[in-house]
């Protein structure tokens, strides 16, 4: 299940409410294009937004939505108890795994972190996906305490963040994270404009933003990278150079929104106030960026 | 009511549940003591931890157990619609202001966070706190935006992060902050080590951590530096530097938990986990700290 590509769809609301027939549109387009797995309630999916039981019906609409394809569902919170309920309801709902990042409000340390998880992966029925993102929760990983994490009961991968985009440092980077972890622990990419460099390196998994809104767009780069023609895949990560350029610019939440938005795959505004998502004039260069990129 | 010694009580949690009667006993002391203010629910109470439900339930003991003293509730949360509803309970709690940070997940402009105070401004009837936080945040307010929402309907006063030690700088980023805003908004310090530099340089308040839990020992440092006495509250700052000290080191949260549970003010391991408190030897530094420097 952690190999290939994990596509995270957005969470779409419509005047503040889950919008679930869009969100059932969009796991279906991915069941469609042939995705090896779907990442539900992601920092793409606003998990963070979301309370209890808005998160419970997502989760069960992606896992009716998906059919055979694997589900790992997003269970981080800032608070542990809250994190285990979350885990329990994912594992209702029938996902195949889940996923937690190290939410943090006050920041943590080494020990609280490492914590989490013990607590966490204690309980679990499914493997778990340690989510690392450094840009959202504020907390940096070391190797050694991936070393830690991934000993517990359940681990079965980590999400990275982007590595370097010099290929041989990101074979260090990657290389590093590798003797570091048991051989069991899948290492998957993030950050889009990595990806190909990521899989390029020895990454399994590319856990994508924009593949969660126009897989047909990103299918070519992954299986390109995981077939072992690693120039085909870094053409393509050339090809849609704009969009990484967008991301870098607007964040890749906001300007995946927009793509949605712009192709008709949910309502305008979908994201969660206070974001915003992009101005007039950005929404603009999206449209022209769908067209020329051909994003499907 | 923006002027003075603000004090944060922790939220105390017993066994993952809000201790509602240890929080009553931390409120009354602050009222015993003189406070001018008590702040519920603000990074020192936890407020981000806390489910919607456990957050009214502190709000309304705050307000009954504060009496004739103002009580100031935080409402920050990730989503402008749950803010909204947070601020509609602490009103209906009796809170005589509100207090809102941007929190974020996904990093958030300048625009977002406009937008955020203005839709909550719109319909409040007691004053609001803008409460600035990079810290915990991870949003950093520029003078101009400070203006900008200093304009907004309800907007009565600033607490803002530490301001540099040395007076002179102190003197110019206060007087920046103070021409950017109108008058009838009141500048209030926080960072317990920066109240001292912050209270000489013209801020009105201190909006204090340590002083929600031993009001006694922060007050002399307060009334003097209101008073004009620049010198005694900058020697009342020194005297308790080691206590900063350990604040700098473990975060202010973390040290003001171990000294409330030293003084038998709430039951053990009150702060919700994955935050852990300090280790045993940190523990017991903090118990040689309570005892030097006369902490009540």
């Amino acid at each position: 299940m952690f190999t290939g590509l994990s596509a995270f769809p957005l969470t779409p609301l419509n005047d503040d409410r889950f919008d679930e027939q869009a969100y059932t549109g969009l796991v279906t387009r991915l069941v469609e294009a042939g995705v090896d797995s779907v990442g539900a309630l992601g920092s793409t999916g606003s998990y963070a937004y979301l309370d209890r039981e808005e998160r419970g019906r997502v989760a069960r609409a992606a896992v009716r939505s998906a059919g055979e394809v694997p589900v790992i569902v997003g269970i981080g919170a800032l608070r542990t108890s809250l994190v285990r309920a979350l885990a329990e309801d994912a594992q209702e709902a029938g996902a195949a795994a889940v996923m937690l990042a190290p939410v943090s409000y006050q920041q943590l340390t080494d020990e609280e972190v490492f914590g989490l998880y013990e607590e966490v992966t204690a309980d679990l029925s499914v493997p778990l996906v340690v989510y690392d993102n450094p840009g959202t929760t504020h907390f940096t990983f070391s190797n050694g305490l991936y070393a830690r994490i991934a000993e517990l009961p359940n681990v079965a991968a980590i999400k990275i963040p982007p590595v370097p985009l010099d290929p041989s440092a990101a074979r260090e980077r990657v290389g590093a994270i590798r003797e570091a972890v048991p051989d069991h622990v899948s290492i998957g990419i993030s950050g889009d404009s990595a990806a190909a460099t990521g899989l390029n390196s020895g990454c399994q998994a590319w856990y994508s933003v924009v593949g969660g809104t126009v897989p047909d767009t990103v299918l070519p780069l992954a299986r390109a990278a995981l077939n072992g023609d690693s120039a085909a895949a870094v053409a393509e990560s050339e090809r849609l150079k704009p969009l990484w350029e967008m991301f870098a610019a607007h964040g890749s939440l906001r300007v995946t929104a927009a793509i949605a938005e712009h192709l008709g795959l949910v309502a305008p505004h979908c994201l969660p106030r206070p974001v915003l998502g992009l101005s007039n004039a950005d929404r603009e260069r999206v449209a022209r960026l769908a067209e020329e990129l051909h994003l499907a």
